[in-house]
Parts: C-alpha cells; structure tokens; sequence
C-alpha cells in the first residue's frame, strides 16, 4: 500500500518559508547568507526538531535531519536547498527541501520504522549567484572544493563567505558532514518546458548534461562606419554573428537533448559610427555524453574557423571551463520507475540542462532526480509555477521510493 | 604659372604643432579646449601674426586669420580644424590648418595681390569627443545650434563648455564671426581607404553621404541555457545576428558609396548560461542623396521583421538621428577638376563618407573638400598616414585654386 502525503501541510510549509523572503514581485529573494536565508533557515531547524529528527550543521553551514534506522546503516539521503537567486521563483530549491520534510512528516506521523536512517538535507549556496562557484557546498562534500577555498570567497561587496555564514549562525561542525549514503535523491522543479510541451507531471532524471564554456574572439579592423567601402572592411561583429546563427544551427542539427547557447556580446569600440574591430562572444555548448560533448566543442573550432574566413578576421576559441556529464544511478533509475508505475504517476525520463547538487553527490553516492513539471518552463524568476496535483505525485513518488530503499 | 608651395616648410609646421600634443605611441591628443589645443592654437595665432594675417578668434573659440583683397569682397575662405580625438592622427584636422598657413605665406612671400580677401579658418571642436555635438563651431555658423545651446554643453567630467573656452583664453567676439565667404575649401586627409586603393593622391570630393541612425531592439524570452531545447527558444541575440548579416548584405547589394553598420550590441541579460531575452543593435546606414538613404533605412524595417520572425521575438525599430546628404558646389568642384588637369594632378571624384566642418559651411556658401589620402585607410589612430608627395599635390591644388577664386 504506498503511503499518501499531506499535500495542504505541504503548501503551508512553502508558503511559510517563501513569507520570510517575499518579493514585490511575488517572488523570492533568499540569496545565500542573507537574512532572508537564515530566517528560511530557522524554520526549516524548527520544523526539523518539531518532527524528531536529530538536526546538525556542518561546517559549509549544510542542514542535515536524522531520523534513526533499525540499523546503524548509511543512511537514505534527500533533499536539495534553500537558497535563491535574487528575486527568483517559489519553487526552485525550496519545494525538495520542503517535499523531504513532509516526507519525514509523513514517515513520524504513521510511526514507520525503517532498517536505514533517514536523512533530509539543505545543502548551502547552491546557487552560486552571491558567493561564486555554484553548488559549492555538495562540491565540498565530493571534494570538488576545499573549504579554505570556499571560506574565502567574497561577495561584490567584499564580504567573506565565512565570515558571512558564521555571522548567520550556521558555521557548524566539520564532524557534522554526511558521512556517506545508500542513496541520495533530489526533488526539484524542472526549471526547463520539456515536461510542459510533452504534458508529462514529473520526469525520473537520467542525468546532467556534460557543459563547456566557450570564449570566442573574433579580431578584425575598427574602422569609420562612413569612409570605408563594404568590401573593404574586416567587421569583427559581422563574424561573430555568422557564428552566433552557426551555433543554433549546429545544435538544431544535432538535436535535443544537445543544446548551444551564445549569451554573451562584447565588442570594442562599441560606438554607433566605428566598425566593430573586436567582438568576444560566449559560447555554451551541452550534451549529455562527453563524446557528444567534444565534438561540440570542436564543431564550434570549426564553424568559428569559418566565420572569421568568411570576414577575413582573426578568430581565437578558449575553453574556459567544462563539466563533465553526469549519468545517476541507474539501479536508483530503475527502482523510481518502477514506483512511478505502481503509483500510477505518469513520467517522462529526461536529463537535466542544468547543474543541481545531485551533480556532485552522483559522486560519492548512487543518486537521482525527481523533476516536477515547470508551467511554462519559467524559472529563476517571480512567474516560476508549478501545479500541485504535479507537486502531490512527485512527492508521493519520493516519498514511496525512500521507504523502499531504507527498507 | 602655378604657384608651388614650400612642403619642408609645411612638414616642419605640421611637426611643430603635432609636437605639442604627442603621445608615447606617436599619435596626437589635441582634444577641444585642452591645454594641448591651446598650445597648438596659440602657435597657429603666432605664425598667423609673424605671416602678417589679421587675427580674430570669435564667441565660439573659432580662429580667423585675414589678408586683405584689392577691393573689400566677400573673401576666398579654406581651413579645418586643430582638435583631435584622444591619441588621433597627425593629419586629422591639422594638416588643412597648416595646409592653410602655407597658402597664406606662400601667398604673403611672393607678394600676390588678390581681388578678394583670403580668410584662413581653425574651428573650434569639430572632432566632438569631449563636448557633444561635433562639428559644433560651424554648426553654428550655419544656425544648427545656437550659442547658448553650444556654451552649456558638459564634458563628462562636469566641465562646461563656455567656461573651459574662457580658461584656454579663446572665448572671443561674436562680431568676429565670419561674415559669409565667396568659397570655402576644405584639405583634409580621407579617412578611408578608398584613395589608397584605387592609387590615387588627391581626391576632389563631390559631397557629404546622408546618415540615418537606427536603434533596433529584439526582445524574445530569456531563459537558462541548459533546460531550454533549441526548438522552445525566442533568442533575441540569435535574431539581432540574422541582421548584422542582413545589413551587410543590403549594403553590398546596394553597392558603394552606401554603407552600413552595426557598431553596438546590448544583450540582456549578457551572462554566459542563460539565453539573451533582449538585444540591441545600432544600424548607421549612408548614403549620398536622400532617396537611397530612405529607402535603406526602409529596408532595416523590412529586414529587422523578417529577422524577428525567423526567431519568434518581437522587434522595434527607432530612428535616432539622421542627416541629409550635402552636395557640394558644382561650379567648385568643376573649377578644382580645371586646376588638378592643369597641374597635372590625378584626381578621383567620390562622396565623403564622414561629416567635416564643410557640411555645415556648404549651408551658407559655395563649399567643395580636396581629400588626401590616407596611406592603409587608418584614421584616429596613430598609424593615420599621408606621403609627403600626395600633400605637396593636394596643397598646391588648394593653393592655385584659391589663387583663381580669388582673382
């Protein structure tokens, strides 16, 4: 018999962690080791203690909520974080954070006891918007940073991340680290329209696509817009865009889930009446298999090569920063599936384009991801949406998929 | 017998003047109302005096030196200007300052009495790098801006204009304005490669290219680069490139002399991992009379659609400046054509693609340009340069033409 959830509780207890943190716009602003974030904070220790969980905080300032296992076993870890960007949406981060609480809710109230221990955790900063890099403390966890690194890292104000998180109150105990996992699951928002364009409420994640990053400098001649004849000219800002409509074709050509981006433009002297004798454009390419994701890359070398011919500029391509692709665990995979198929819950399986705290525990744990459907696809912004019938079936998914693995 | 001129007299002023405002990478920064346009206008002021010319500086810091004619006409007017663009060339402006000068010594030295005065004339502010608008002087003369307008205009550092021409020393008489001209020449270097192409020294030039300025502003969705598939996006970027290649496009099939440019690109919100949800690009198209320039700007309309159609954004077109096409005098033109033959000068006719003092002047007498060209095409830079010999031919046609206007 799957275990139902609370899904009214569940609504209160966002709506209670987004009021301490509510924008003018109706969305959120609960950026990493502001007040907003240790009020949301503080409720989450709250709740934690109100359920019976044995709350700790590690030394990246990450929330964990025991509850005991028959056995003194590695525990069932899930979970994701608190934090926002600025002005961001209701969802993102928050609803797992708040999906595992009704978990642990859920799991106290009915008085199950399970073999594993339970373990809800909030990771800090995962999104990078304050003190850069993103997901940094799961990336502590799988020693992708040091935390002398992380401890030193400021914010545009000067402000030193650790300094920042004990002033919170939440610079705790490096013995409070999660000492490992059976499994980690993360509930989160798909922040993407694929689940809203094919009408699915939840997808199982198979896992996150491989990203470079790009920097393309395309050299030419500034020049006066008036005097100097169209064939005559070497318009770095000409070859650039060659490569900008290059790029969408590549990825259009390769097909989904293979995606390319150029977000962003600099070119010098960037005045209305000179010739654009240098334009930089970013490129960022991604692809859920690192051969894929190679070729990408290289495929851009290439195009880049032939913009810059085509205008009789230089080109020069730097790869200024790469993340593998990760695949999740696909035991883990299989057990949702099969849970989602016993609930009835209809799902979509999918990578996910972005990174998540998932990526770095794939890394020291079998891990997974539930995504909810995204209304719209809108995301890191006050219009992000989701359904609750949507919320109600991910939860139950999560919540039937722990019981089973701690069992 | 045409009249020669003195070229290592000319160099050496030219030097003498460039000396002033040197900078370490041997180009010139004599920016309006500087300390270093001061230097060089009090030295054009003293070898104005020592060449026996009649000196007045007017209320916009406009500097007239006068010889006096058999009978009291209208005079024969030619100059330029002194300022420059931070870290310019050394011929931009300065050389028809000195190119003057010669005329008016070689003139004074042989003792050639003219029917009608000779005016030699160094505006103020043509290149309008630090005070906005250019071209600001002659633009009054010609009633395109009153004084007040002119005295209240600020530099970026607070500075106001009427107040730095009082410090210089060069705030004079309004009643010293030129009171009209029978001509006015106008020796500059081109600017443009076009001269340096086709291999020839002088150019006689024929007019000034109308210029329209438009601002077009794509807005699609923003979104992050990984979760969105390449077929749900509204890339405004993506489209703005499309019309980067579109306006090269039209500009080539147009053919010379019309241009177009896109010199400025803003995207929002410009960071490598999210899709640019609004782009902004200038479009600077020129053409030499009013109808093609029209019909260009037209075209950007008709261009920037299909543009945004092909990515699904909206588009908005605004025009932000324009100019109209100045065509200089014909009977000018035919008399320094005359005078190239007889010299044995070879000329190439064309259209200026960039705005000079003589855009103005044409409003309110007979205007024509003897350009010189610029060795590679550069300008503003310091690798701006002339060969000697092409000075000596575009010198001694200012000086004989002069020398027939005014008899």
């Amino acid at each position: 018999m799957p275990v139902h959830i609370d899904l009214e509780r569940l609504r209160r207890t966002l709506d209670a962690v987004n009021s301490v943190a509510a924008t003018e716009e109706g969305g959120v602003s609960r950026v990493a080791l502001t007040d907003e974030d240790r009020a949301g904070r503080d409720l989450l220790v709250r709740w934690m203690q109100e359920t019976g969980l044995d709350v700790r905080v590690d030394d990246l300032g990450t929330i964990y909520g025991r509850r005991k296992g028959a056995e003194p076993d590695l525990p069932v870890v899930f979970g994701s974080h608190l934090d926002s960007v600025p002005n961001g949406g209701r969802f993102d981060g928050a609803l797992g954070v708040v999906a595992g609480l009704e978990v642990m809710r859920r799991v106290s109230e009915q008085d199950i006891q399970t073999r594993r221990p339970l373990e809800l955790v909030s990771f800090t900063n995962e999104e990078g918007v304050r003190f850069e890099p993103a997901m940094m403390a799961s990336g502590v966890l799988a020693g992708q940073f040091t935390r002398d690194y992380v401890y030193s890292r400021t914010d545009r104000a000067g402000t030193i991340f650790g300094d920042e998180l004990a002033r919170i109150g939440y610079r705790g105990d490096v013995e409070h680290r999660l000492p490992g996992a059976v499994a980690f699951l993360e509930l989160h928002v798909e922040q993407g329209p694929v689940l809203d364009t094919r009408d699915y409420p939840v997808a199982i994640v198979e896992g996150i696509q491989g990203i470079t990053w790009l920097e393309v400098t395309f050299t030419g001649q500034a020049d006066h817009a008036g005097p100097t004849p169209m064939a005559l000219r070497r318009d770095a800002f000409v070859a650039a865009s060659r490569l900008v409509a290059f790029v969408q074709e590549m990825a259009k050509r390769i097909g989904g889930p293979a995606v390319a981006t150029t977000g962003r433009c600099a070119l010098e002297p960037d005045i209305i009446n000179a010739i654009p004798g240098r334009a930089v454009i970013s490129v960022d390419v991604r692809h859920p298999d690192q051969a894929g994701l190679d070729e990408m890359e290289a495929e851009v070398h290439r195009l880049a090569a032939e913009a810059a011919d085509a205008e009789q500029v230089e080109v020069a391509v730097e790869r200024i920063w790469s993340s593998p692709p990760t695949s999740f665990d696909s035991q883990l995979i299989a057990v949702l599936e099969r849970m989602a198929t016993r609930l009835g819950v209809p799902y979509h399986r999918m990578v996910s384009g972005a990174g998540h705290d998932a990526k770095y525990m794939a890394e020291i744990a079998p891990t997974v991801m539930i995504f909810v459907r995204s209304l719209g696809g809108y995301s890191h912004c006050p219009e992000e949406d989701s359904d609750w019938q949507d919320i109600e079936q991910a939860v139950t998914l999560l919540l039937n998929s722990v019981l089973q693995l701690a069992t």
